[in-house]
């Protein structure tokens, strides 16, 4: 299939927004049907998951589970679990993340990170318990066939482990940090497993789930590690140019630490410049599938602009 | 049923440790095949994971999955994989909490702890990744039903998060230390969910695999209970009496860190004590199982009078 999809519309920026702002509601909604009330038996971890699970926050990988399981004629009761199993994961490693051994950081979707308000041990334990909720809730799915839950699963945890997910490139950027010879495709290897490979898989998850063909999961999965990508370039450049109040959290981290960024190797036309590029790869992608992708150009439109 | 089973023998002490090195072996050679080699990308984590792993150890909830599936007729192979994805998700539990914000430990498994060796972050990362595969590793596991590797993940992530499961054992643990008023009803709560609750799913899981029935799966399941809370009694008596060289960890530890134990409750005589009821009450769960006990039986037993 090379020849463009008959609807290559862009969903406007107020149709994404009003989209964005339904599915968040919806999954904010089931998340705290999924998790422990904060006075269940020990409150201490309850508490701190909720802290970290519900402070604001776009839910962009729900979203894009969403987005795409609609684009192939999934309905939304049978994508929301997913979606939330995507934002429990995430969850999980930005509470680990931001630990005092890893990247510590203070500040987070806008208040005090998980280990600075609860401490290091119930933060640990939460993000534990975050992951295996994750894996819980989709297991747990009875909307959706066994063999399918099993795959999801298993994408899940491929996307979110080693050798090729999200473990594996927090471990690489961490050791990457000591050293300054870091090439501009190092810097996209460690962002693809980091970043991408979490938002690719929630993309071909809402997919999976509306029972997308071979090769629309091709597509779809070529227009996600795009917009992972898109995503990290956007995330260094606001961290130049961003302030505190807007990120809701810490600005500035990445060049004190010396960190490998976009900005830093190529400075910052050119890393805007590559933004423009990765958006257009993107959208190049969903060419090939014949189903209405205006709400997934949108979202790709909606990462190359956020100011957040 | 309340007619005792009609084969209510005991394995030998020399026929379980027969049984337990086998298993032991063939474990091993999977949990092998399972993880990335060490070389893999990125190297840091797959070698704390390693080294976490492939220590000396006993290998007991796989041993109880392979048990417990067998005596209700599974083949060794249909087993193998959830035997290991017990082994994953324990081991990720020691290595984080071993951390220095949790118990801090610097032995484990005759060995310095995964931290002490390759650093916290890498033990953050190592434990997380380790909880990821063992998920993976029975969603991809084709020698089973998509529908019993669903109730597979799904058992295994109840008795591993919260409310009911480990994380909420460890957290209440953690939040009893400071206090010197635990009741031995208390005691056991923490304990049943700490140890008891993974420990019960495994031997749950090998009777799923092998399909046993409603009422095979509920004895097991009383078995596994008392197995659990013996395993902690018998535990908690070997950190006043037993050496580091022979325990493979630190020895004394919860005395100094004045923690609610069996023989700081009881006393050393009622805890031994106890831990013999505990015992005969996990047989006697076993009189209501038609199928041969006599491996399970025996373990029971190596847990009571377990020297490590």
């Amino acid at each position: 299939m090379t020849t463009p999809s008959s609807d290559a519309r862009e969903a406007t920026p107020a149709e994404v927004r009003a989209y964005a702002e339904r599915v968040r509601a919806d999954v904010e909604a089931e998340l705290d049907r999924l998790v422990p009330v904060e006075s269940a038996d020990p409150p201490s971890v309850h508490a701190a998951i909720r802290w970290s699970l519900f402070a604001p926050a776009k839910r962009f990988r729900p979203l894009l589970v969403t987005a795409s399981g609609e684009t192939f004629g999934a309905t939304p009761g049978r994508l929301i679990r997913t979606a939330c199993a995507f934002e429990l994961l995430h969850t999980y490693s930005l509470v680990h993340d931001d630990l005092p051994a890893m990247d510590d950081d203070e500040l987070r979707r806008g208040r005090p990170t998980c280990h600075v308000k609860f401490g290091e041990a119930t933060a640990i334990l939460a993000g534990d318990a975050l992951q295996t909720l994750a894996f819980q809730t989709i297991a747990e799915d009875e909307t959706l066939d066994a063999s399918l839950r099993v795959r999801l699963v298993a994408g899940l945890a491929r996307a979110a482990g080693t050798p090729e997910g999200m473990v594996a490139g927090q471990a690489h950027d961490l050791a990457a940090e000591t050293r300054d010879d870091v090439s501009g495709e190092e810097l996209e290897l460690i962002h693809r497993r980091k970043t991408g490979a979490l938002i690719a898989s929630a993309a071909r998850a809402g997919a999976l789930v509306a029972g997308a063909s071979g090769e629309e999961l091709k597509a779809v999965n070529a227009y996600a590690l795009d917009l992972g990508l898109l995503f990290q370039i956007t995330d260094d450049l606001l961290d130049v140019t961003a302030s505190a109040f807007a990120l809701g959290k810490t600005p500035g981290k990445d060049a004190r630490a010396q960190k490998a960024t976009y900005p830093a190797l190529y400075g910052l036309a050119a890393a805007r410049l590559r933004a423009h590029e990765v958006f257009e790869s993107a959208c190049a992608a969903l060419d090939l599938i014949d189903s209405p992708t205006a709400m997934l150009r949108g979202l790709a439109r909606l990462v190359l602009e956020r100011e957040k």
